[in-house]
């Protein structure tokens, strides 16, 4: 009897917290869960398309399994400009490499980085595609897994921004975090697809964003398994690319590492447009967005599209702008969209 | 007024409803959640394992995004004697290879197939591995995604194993299925990790298994990106190969895919020793298992481990038997260990 009364206490103060937590949930959902977003055509394309695809009857309803939404990251999640953080982390690996091998210090492109980094940052003009190639092998393979993720997490601790004086990781957009947040409260399943490295997103992109490594697609080299001299297993990063995660590479990567059509996804650049079209190009609802950089005052202000100033670093052509209005992609604003920026404004 | 009392009542039913379903979820907390295991070391060590790395305050406990654990499939998780069931794929699409281009008829490897297909089952020792992998690129490349997609679904509908005349994806271990739903309960994440072809798995996968697209690794050849002639974007495979997930691919697929190590892993061949040991050799609890055929009566029997005949297909040496006795890891035998094979049964 005793027991009795005691599992229905247990179950009173149970139901007494359950009720409770539906009481909270209730009151979550009437609160706006896109708080630094203006009221416009962008955050209205956002709900319409979240209610429309999660509410059971609609006729755009997604099942849960197929909810699957992609953002690519430079630019569409944190910021790129001067320069992709990736690019900064190889330029700035490179006195390590030049001390462990001094022999580099007088061949280009090693010579021209550590000009650069004493301070003649005119001299990052001087690196073409190939050199970057070159240093991006030299920085990010021929190492063990866990000693490049070693060595990428030590850097972003310690790596500031040159205009925030902040870590790179605390330069993610605001409305894009809650965005992310309000999609998995949804019942999406949220991935990264940037063209960055994908083990060197995947070091934070789970503190960062809360995108668990297995989420993260992005531009992928091979590794190559072995053991170490007491018979330790471990992989060692090759200078193999098996996925270069850019342009039509973006839905080919997804084929691989998804293997269904995306719902919904947001990039900001050229290199967006594949992954957009193919999003866009599947049955049913369908969300496709763009961040458009036009807040030199908050952030930075690039294009070329409307007029903005041309950039190397995160392109978004007329040409884009033009297809996305044809398509109805949504373009967002972030000078006219975005309530705030950053979490630290 | 009224309104107040239409919620009360609202919220009593809910919470009548929400103790009812907390009273199952204890009600199944004192199921056996593996009862086609006979009780002995193997069901004792998974027991063991889960409870181990899910109770919070162990030593062992492993924290939920971390609980990954992958399966190889054929001869793991369903059957793969006489034939893995992707090479009955390849084999039975032939013929209509053959309709399309009436060329192939008299050319070999192709027909030898036909041979093998009228009846002549010896015909089948003479195809080498290169013949496998020209039938392979054949069969599974060359035509968009969802038209490969469309097709294997309708072979899976169709083809019958030829002892016990079901559709292979019935032909999967009782105890397995178990094993997963039990692991999944657990907060764990399951994963394929197959040498079969990627996209061949991925159709059936959430079926029969329910496992999501996303979390099958398998071996992966290159997509290409284009536009059908309105304009709509699809994907092409290509006989490129990306990723051969057998053996030292394996641990190598499970970088690409999922970014972090397995804390349990199966497999039941030599094609799986990598990925138990990549899994057995990271920090904390572990538990890596080995199916052992050996049940001719209700399945089959094949090693050459332990003096069971030696196969081809689904291969266990001596040498693997030795290595997991040696290491910890538990060997599961049909036999002794499995109460029920088949849900059919």
């Amino acid at each position: 009897m005793m027991q009795i009364i005691h599992s229905l206490s247990t179950l009173t103060r149970s139901l007494a917290l359950t009720a409770l937590l539906a009481l909270s949930v209730h009151a979550n959902a009437q609160t706006d869960p896109l708080p630094s977003w203006n009221d416009g055509p962008a955050k209205q394309a956002i709900v319409t398309f979240v209610k429309d695809t999660t509410t059971q009857g609609s006729p755009k309803f997604v099942p849960p399994a197929e909810r699957i939404a992609t953002f690519d990251q430079d630019g569409t999640l944190w910021v790129e400009h001067p320069m992709y953080s990736q690019v900064m982390y190889i330029l700035e690996s490179v006195p390590a490499l030049v001390k462990a091998k001094p022999e580099l210090a007088k061949v280009a492109p090693f010579s021209t980085v550590l000009e650069i980094l004493k301070g003649d940052r005119a001299a990052i003009a001087k690196l073409t595609l190939p050199d970057l190639e070159k240093l991006a092998a030299a920085t990010l393979t021929g190492m063990p897994v866990d000693t490049f993720n070693a060595e990428a997490k030590k850097w972003l601790a310690e790596a500031r921004d040159p205009r925030w004086k902040k870590p790179y990781t605390e330069l993610t957009y605001l409305p894009m975090q809650e965005l992310l947040k309000y999609l998995r409260a949804s019942g999406y399943k949220t991935w990264i697809v940037t063209g960055g490295g994908q083990d060197f997103v995947r070091t934070y992109a789970e503190a960062v964003y809360g995108i668990p490594p297995e989420q993260v697609i992005g531009t992928a080299g091979g590794t190559t398994y072995g053991y170490d001299t007491s018979g330790k297993p471990f992989l060692t990063k090759e200078p193999k690319l098996l996925l270069n995660d850019n342009n039509a590479g973006k839905p080919e990567g997804i084929h691989l590492m998804i293997g269904r059509r995306p719902v919904m996804a947001v990039g900001n650049s050229t290199g967006d447009q594949q992954m957009l079209e193919y999003t866009h190009g599947g049955d049913g609802a369908r969300l496709s967005m763009l961040v458009l950089h036009d807040d030199a005052k908050r952030e930075y202000a690039y294009g070329p599209a409307q007029g903005l100033p041309a950039t190397k670093v995160g392109t978004f052509t007329q040409a884009l702008y033009d297809e996305a209005k044809k398509q109805g992609w949504t373009v967002i604003s972030m000078k006219n969209d975005w309530k705030k920026v950053f979490a630290f404004e």
